[in-house]
């Protein structure tokens, strides 16, 4: 894209066509300052084939809120808009509802709350709830899924890789392969979500925060063809960078040449007072590799350089990779701990795609509109319980146990208080009359999980630098059951509904059934 | 990301870290400016899982080049270049490299052959080949792959579910769950490879292009949470857009009230003398009740009305609807093809990400170097014949037989015309001794496939409008046999050298064995 079509391909255009012709048809009715209420949501946590998520770690809000600063009705989005025609080449929008987007389209009348960026969080919880105009509150659904339903995406799979590699640094490394643009995203919310750094300069300017990456084997080649060899590659590398010296071995003969010549290397540099950081190991069994490497890393006297792997890197991967070191390490004399302990993963494709389930179905429902002064809950009754949305305008808590573990997450209505409520009951969202009765002296906590992140305009949510967003992320994935988090058929967590809640909506599908498709 | 922090992402620093500091070390070996060539390839075609693609469609040549066009380095790129530091604290980059990428850090030195945009293309042809200083070449490593990458995979799955819905008209409808900004660049390969129109209005916009949408279960809620019902909202939409007037049915009940209101508003319509469009489904069992709907219509007398899907649809999806439209639609008195001519896809998430697939593994290797005024050919001896790249500077020809379908794509070297060659040989790429003979009496074209797009700085390459390029993506689907063309098992295309390169890469591999790593 040019600079111009940019400006109109991200701008307030940057949504679906069918959110400006309802907001069309609202204008016409006198509805499109309607006061409404919408949840963003997701029903089912990735699930990626042979393994499931347990939990999702929210992103993407800090970007979204950046995009709803500055998102308005320029005279080039006004102008296209002016020339869309129907079938009979009447256009599409008249003049005034033209002048209204012109004074009115902005995100200002809006007050978002939301959960913030990297809590752990769980199905049909509201992540952000809007309200406000209804015209303005439908054109931001678009924009407001695609910018947090990726970013929760890639944050889940970078908690999940990094539990995989047992805390070991993570670094992302796909945004060739990613989805053109949206890489950037991705890399925030990979470092967010575990990673611990990215190769993404760009992206890593924009956060201020150091990119990672040593060489590719197109080096090692290019000394090849000009009639040097891998050694002299990584001779050259090394006088560059004497201090931050890494070497990807796999080019030629990993044990038989790229190992040698990576040693001889180090030697020289240990020489000259410099300290070898590692080598990187791009492609055959990297469990038998790594066991080799460290063994002829120690035997060289390097017993603390580190041993990056790569090479189409998931979770699943790790885990068999750190499986075949505890088995097989022992029997080449050297412990699997010792190996494992010195591991880096560089993830490419696998974390910016989140392989498997490379989508979440984030979803963005109206739950109540105003009428005569007073919030109405809407519904919809779909073909399954498990798709019927709660109503109303909602709070989420979550509620501790004894031992400091997040054990519910509960939802319930705007003027409801769980504090005072003895024992709590947690309604179980779908079964009738199947509850949890919690007494208080058993929660530790009540968190109330969302904040508002933005009031009619005020904007109230900044996110923290990138080293605290992780932070907020580990401390929640410490407070989750080790079940709950597991890479493989993890346990579910319980997410409930207040008894208030749970009537509500029973009340409300009653009347819908009752009423030939009216709520009343 | 705010302006700034966006400016910083997109421009040049959209790259790996490791383009930065292999580019740096060939600054002080003096390599930086040494003629070299690289091509950009990818090995295997998306597999699906339960399906294979037997072609790809190129896409995002374009957009690279409008990248391409910019990108240089600013000073707020080298400001955060110079602030990176190793391990010891010490600067990464030093101001003589940063001062040389001030001055030269574009890509107005390289020259790009490339296959252009919208035509078929398979495993090993060089898409694209990048000729010109190994520093700047190395660093459009990856924003090449970003931008072809995925816009190539996107235009690959839009032909597939085109093909798979027999052409009748696509609707691309993902943003809302696609990677970020990505989706833009995914809209556009989509009306390239298949879809009719996006829903995406922005990206729309950009390429000045009609966007399509209608309206959401949300105008149904919303008048329902009113006190209204389904007709209501109907009406409304109706009154607005008496001509564009295609109404979502399945919010209530889609036969016992989605279509009959939506025939009521219809009749509606067509005494005040408009022509509804017709009706869409998004939930149950949609080949079922496209039957239903389509025999309603009809018996309401209208019969021209389109029938719109959605709802998780994917290829294989759309092949299973029409299998049961095929079984069933007799059986309640209405021909199949009264059905399916009828009916339009909408296809979101599953057509943005690419569902079973969400990356092309598109790589880009050193092929050649300039040493002592002659290109000495690179290559890398990997662990599997099938990844040791084509060495030398190639170019492509598709060899089409007499009945004028593609039957071979040919990788030769530069100054070889496989015109002249009779018969001419079809080396299998693997295979030693295995070659097809062609009498040049049984090929009706050879045809180059690489236009030069970009010539030290000189843009050659300008897309022609969307239709256009939809155009050349059909003609070249048409000219592949049905059985490439195929959903499932495909027949896989042939792809072969010529002899002299078939030659020289087995040269090549005998050097770097009898070598120790090192070619002669």
């Amino acid at each position: 894209m040019k600079a111009a079509q940019q400006a109109l391909a991200e701008g307030i255009l940057f949504t679906d066509m069918y959110q400006m012709t309802m907001a069309h048809v609202y204008y016409r009715m006198g509805l499109h300052e309607r006061p409404s209420q919408f949840d963003h949501f997701f029903r089912n946590y990735p699930d990626y084939g042979l393994h499931q998520a347990g939990y999702c770690i929210t992103a993407g809000l800090e970007w979204l809120l950046n995009w709803m600063e500055t998102a308005r009705f320029t005279d080039k989005d006004l102008d296209f808009l002016r020339q869309q025609q129907g079938n009979t080449g009447r256009r599409l929008f008249q003049d005034d509802f033209l002048k209204w987007l012109a004074q009115h389209g902005s995100f200002e009348a809006l007050t978002l709350r939301a959960i913030p960026e990297g809590r752990v969080v769980h199905p049909h919880v509201p992540l952000t709830t809007v309200q406000g105009p209804l015209a303005l509150a439908q054109i931001l659904e678009t924009p407001l899924l695609n910018k947090l339903n990726y970013a929760t995406l890639i944050a889940t799979k970078a908690a999940r890789v990094s539990q995989a590699g047992r805390g070991r640094p993570l670094l992302e490394f796909g945004m060739r392969r990613g989805h053109e643009r949206g890489v950037n995203a991705g890399a925030r919310a990979a470092l967010i979500g575990g990673a611990d750094f990215t190769s993404n300069v760009g992206a890593s300017a924009a956060l201020n925060f150091p990119p990672k990456g040593t060489h590719a084997h197109s080096l090692v080649q290019l000394f090849m063809a000009l009639g040097e060899g891998e050694l002299d590659a990584f001779a050259a590398y090394a006088e560059v960078y004497p201090d931050d010296c890494l070497l990807l071995v796999d080019t030629v003969d990993t044990l038989h040449s790229g190992l040698p010549n990576a040693i001889k290397v180090f030697e020289k540099l240990r020489q000259k007072g410099h300290k070898p950081v590692g080598i990187r190991l791009d492609s055959g069994d990297l469990a038998y590799l790594s066991v080799q490497a460290a063994r002829m890393l120690d035997q060289a006297g390097f017993p603390n350089t580190v041993i990056v792997l790569s090479n189409q890197l998931d979770e699943l991967s790790i885990l068999q990779i750190l499986a075949q070191i505890q088995d097989e390490a022992r029997g080449y004399g050297i412990e699997a701990d010792d190996v494992i302990n010195r591991l880096v993963y560089g993830v490419g494709t696998n974390l910016i795609i989140s392989a498997g389930d490379s989508a979440l179905g984030g979803v963005y429902k109206l739950v109540a509109a105003e009428k005569n002064g007073d919030w109405v809950p809407a519904i919809k009754i779909s073909e399954s319980a498990a798709k019927t949305p709660n109503p109303g305008y909602k709070r989420v808590w979550r509620v501790y146990d004894e031992r400091g573990l997040a054990t519910a997450d509960l939802l319930g209505l705007d003027d409801e208080n769980p504090r005072q409520q003895e024992p709590l009951l947690l309604h179980h969202p779908l079964e009738p009359g199947v509850y949890r009765r919690l007494p208080q002296a058993q929660i530790s906590e009540i968190e109330p999980l969302h904040i508002t992140a933005w009031q009619e305009g005020t904007r109230h949510y900044h996110a923290p630098p990138i080293p605290d967003l992780r932070a907020v992320c580990q401390a929640d994935l410490e407070r989750l059951d080790i079940g709950v988090r597991r890479l493989l058929r993890p346990h579910i967590y319980h997410v409930s509904l207040t008894a208030k809640l749970w009537q509500l909506k029973q009340s409300l599908i009653a009347s819908i059934k009752n009423n030939g498709g009216v709520a009343e």
